[in-house]
């Protein structure tokens, strides 16, 4: 039977705008000796997929520092302290897109790689409601279009949508409602 | 049209033994102004849906130090330098579980986290050998079972495996020979 490891210490070994590193000292279990590792402490992320009136689902396009790479996404960002998953959800979709929404529900939540890494992405199925004006943080010039999730299934089968939270955002639809949703297409 | 944006420069902020943490300088397109980024270099990683002959999932259980729990997730882990991904999943397998394998098929690739994040994660869909001895790393005490993909489904559905590598790998399980092994269960 499996048991938690004992934390014995913490502390702060670089910070800069969007995460901490950290250093944990753990202490293994049944006298197993002592680990140390490097930990990213960072905020939550959300993610929203928004079908419209005639059950198309909005994708957006932008410059990914990361990989250094143009992507095809779904609407997210990062959660803001204090504020609530679904809000943020509902603010990064208005912000990058200018969409309003006429509902809005969880379906999933994923840890980002619990083997070092603290935060939680969560996925919200939304219904589009009006369109008004986008707001781009500094760091973001962001294009909007719709695709059928046939058009989705065929983007992902193909590699065209690779970020992991927008990928894995598409396995809750396929979960959701016994799978009525996603076998439709 | 969307156009990539410049890089003006990269230096290293920060190094550990997972990860860098680098700024990377870049230049907006259209004269719009300069823009700083902190980037994470790290490594790839690989996972692997393990079936046995039995049609049964293979999954593991482990202490997680990034969220300070014990994990429900699949095999798999960091990509050494030089290795190639499916030979990563083959070592992490037997390392993690003891078991070979009988075929493997990579069935998915995504991009971590492509906002700051430069790695990718890959998964291969495995049938399984025989069991072996494993050979755990030193930040590892790790135990196997087995699952059927219905049971996968409930788990996933419950919240009870969160690791978003291992949630999007059953995506690209339901994506895979249009569905068949998916829908079967």
């Amino acid at each position: 039977m499996l048991i938690k490891w004992s934390l014995k210490g913490s502390k702060k070994l670089f910070e800069c705008n969007i995460f901490n590193v950290l250093l944990k000292q753990y202490e293994k279990p049944e006298n197993k000796g002592d680990f140390e590792a490097n930990i990213l402490d960072l905020p939550n992320w959300v993610n929203v997929i928004a079908f419209n009136q005639n059950d198309e689902i909005l994708l957006i396009r932008q410059f990914r520092f990361g990989v250094d790479e143009i992507e095809l996404e779904i609407p997210g960002g990062i959660i803001e302290p204090g504020e609530e998953p679904k809000d943020a959800g509902i603010r990064e979709l208005k912000e990058e897109t200018g969409y309003e929404i006429v509902s809005i529900e969880q379906i999933g939540k994923v840890s980002s790689n619990p083997s070092f890494m603290n935060n939680f992405c969560y996925t919200y199925l939304v219904k589009l409601g009006e369109k008004g004006s986008v707001s781009f943080d500094p760091g973001e010039i962001i294009e909007s279009e719709f695709a059928t999730l046939s058009d989705v299934k065929k983007l992902l089968a193909e590699g065209k949508i690779t970020n992991a939270y927008c990928v894995l955002a598409f396995l809750w639809l396929a979960l959701y409602d016994d799978g009525k949703i996603w076998n439709q297409s």
